[in-house]
């Protein structure tokens, strides 16, 4: 038996299923014939490159956890297959930065290198997404920038990166690696790097804590798999929806967490939790994100916008005769909850195939935890 | 083959978890042997009356969906088991009101009537709470009162309810039915409703609303089963966390629906969602409800503090060697869901027994969908 042959039963489901959604594709039996036996000599097959644009998709359609999927059509796929080295994904990456924004317009795209082989696996992006911020530990234990990857900084630097400007948002290296090779690290430029600074629409004092976030949220270390091929790196993006800034990434206790801070320029009683200082601080931080993308013309959603467009979805899917699988923890946006119409109702929890996969050792590449 | 009889694993894993978390009552064999002896004689068994408030706290303690179990220990058990008539319900579910909260402080309360035995069903309390509000369908299509009890309204009035003042806080009459008969019909006297009128600490206009809000939180439509005995009314009440209020009760679109006129008052632009104006609605909404509670000395919690009772509850389990069974979806507050520490985490999903459970037709009771 051959090392990492590609499982034929999954090439099986994906190539029907292709052909059942894409009728013009022709006979489904041939294809299925071509398949099974360039995986019964070589141990993997290659798709075309519309089953990979389709794979693609479909994966994002399936990911329960993502509550942005109405589009999930129109998705930009950027087939760089052939693309093997560190140094060419590096530079790929960058494009793809550049590409899925244009004047402040974000398109939904993902780049697809090399899948994994019999033999030969596939390369690989370390960080968690493309653009992450350093979190550097001081000497009196505190840490400037994002908590979140401080171990991952310190890594890096370990690895021979003489760290960014020294603000809360240095722009982390890309680090990636290829074939056996060890890791290789990659400055992201600076002009492949949008930015906004965020200004509160009330409050002009809020400008002077000096906030600031990128505008792409692309995803790089979920591995994409399609009919049994693993696409280790295949980074990709959509806009974001407000609340990952201004709630998760800027007022979590364990990132930025600006809640009291904006709070105490705000007046209000941290001392007493009834004065609902924190969700007080909570929707301020948000207004700002919102406001401060808008006014600099880069796309982003609200959670109440998303929220009905999901909604529209799951109708959609459902009216295709298709079962919509929905994680309730993770689409129920991490504000207000209750008044978002996704909190009224229950989801399917089906996983489906193709999909994105958080494999255990790349959560851990992705904190710096694992240095191998 | 007799009806309804007693579950004898069910009977004897409760006799040994009582005996087991309470060493003091004696050798285990004794007492199951004697329910077994009971239980093929009558079909049933009765408990003792340390069994039935150890039964009734336990089925707390396993409350999955709730947040406030830290003083599971500590609730006040009514044992009412003789009371089977619809009068004698109605007296006692307005005593337990009554009992439950002195000159503003709250205790957890529960009052636990005759259990089902065979070919003789417990008294059953159709109301989902012991205090809930009408909602009264008007010409127009509107809703006058709550929302959630329009059919629950039409159905005691078409069996001669006279309806209240015709304000959106009538409250609702008990409805009890006991044995065979049908459902009798009783008012709860005003000076067992202890209610709040709502008035914010910043915004003098906010009292104009003319909003209220009663004090006592009572379920009465749950079935608590205990060691294979099912003991249908046995009403319960803690105090609310003001999300409950604040959040669902005032602000969900099927109830009270208040976002959009609270955020009108506040001059927010309801016109975009970026504004994030239901999400300043709906902290005002809180605030407003947690102060006024607190000005009128009745106890209420904040969901900031619930979270961390609750982490310290799930903690003090786990020392305990007991799992803690929660869902995630009930225990996040339906606000601010990030900003409290339950968000952050898993939790275990078991389903221990004794439990309250929650029968379908009791729904369909509650909610007035259900005429017999
Ligand atoms: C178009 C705009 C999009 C929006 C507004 C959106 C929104 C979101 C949000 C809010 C989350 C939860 C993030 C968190 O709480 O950490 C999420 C998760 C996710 N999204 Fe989307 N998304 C978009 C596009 C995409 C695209 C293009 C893909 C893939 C092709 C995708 C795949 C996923 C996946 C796999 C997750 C789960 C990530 C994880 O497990 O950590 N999304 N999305
Ligand atoms: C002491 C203060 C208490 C607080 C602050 C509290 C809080 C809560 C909250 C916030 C919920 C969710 C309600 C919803 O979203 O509809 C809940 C549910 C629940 N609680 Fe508690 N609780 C308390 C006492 C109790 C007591 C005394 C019992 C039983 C003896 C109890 C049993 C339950 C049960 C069974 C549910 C689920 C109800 C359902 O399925 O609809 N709680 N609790």
């Amino acid at each position: 038996p051959r090392e990492f042959a590609a499982d034929e039963g999954a090439a099986e489901e994906f190539i029907r299923l292709f052909h059942a959604e894409n009728p013009s594709a022709g006979p489904v039996e041939h294809r299925l014939r071509e398949v099974m036996s360039e995986i019964s000599m070589t141990g993997t097959y290659t798709h075309t490159s519309e089953e990979l644009t389709f794979g693609a998709r479909v994966a994002w359609r399936n990911s329960a956890r993502c509550i942005g999927r109405l589009y999930w059509r129109s998705m930009r796929v950027r087939d760089r297959r052939h693309v093997e080295t560190a140094e060419q994904v590096a530079d790929e990456c960058v494009g793809h930065l550049r590409e899925a924004e244009q004047s402040g317009r974000i398109r939904p795209t993902i780049t697809v290198f090399a899948p994994d082989r019999p033999g030969r696996p596939g390369p690989k992006i370390w960080n968690e997404q493309l653009i992450r911020y350093a979190g550097y530990r001081e000497a009196d234990g505190s840490v400037l920038g994002d908590p979140r990857y401080v171990d991952f900084t310190e890594m890096v630097r370990r690895w021979g990166w003489r760290g960014g400007a020294g603000t809360p948002f240095d722009v982390l290296p890309l680090v990636i690696s290829a074939g056996q090779g060890t890791p290789k690290m990659f400055e992201v430029p600076e002009d492949a790097v949008v930015e906004v600074d965020l200004v509160h629409p009330s409050y002009p004092w809020f400008a002077e804590f000096g906030l600031r976030w990128h505008a792409i949220p692309a995803i790089s270390n979920m591995c994409l798999e399609i009919g049994g091929i693993c696409y280790p790196a295949a980074p990709f993006n959509g806009w974001y929806m407000g609340t990952e800034i201004g709630a998760r990434n800027l007022g979590d206790a364990d990132r930025y967490n600006l809640l009291e801070a904006v709070a105490v320029r705000l007046g209000l009683d941290t001392g007493h939790e009834r004065t609902l200082w924190r969700d007080h601080a909570l929707v301020e931080l948000n207004v700002a994100v919102l406001h401060s993308f808008e006014a600099a013309g880069v796309t982003i959603s609200d959670h109440h916008t998303e929220s009905r467009r999901f909604l529209q979805h799951v109708e959609r899917e459902e009216k295709a005769g298709r079962v919509c699988p929905a994680d309730w923890t993770w689409i129920v946006p991490p504000m207000s909850g209750s008044a978002t119409p996704v909190f009224h109702r229950y989801y399917d929890e089906a996983e489906l195939s193709p999909a994105f996969v958080q494999h255990p050792e790349a959560v851990e590449r992705g904190l710096g935890r694992l240095v191998n």
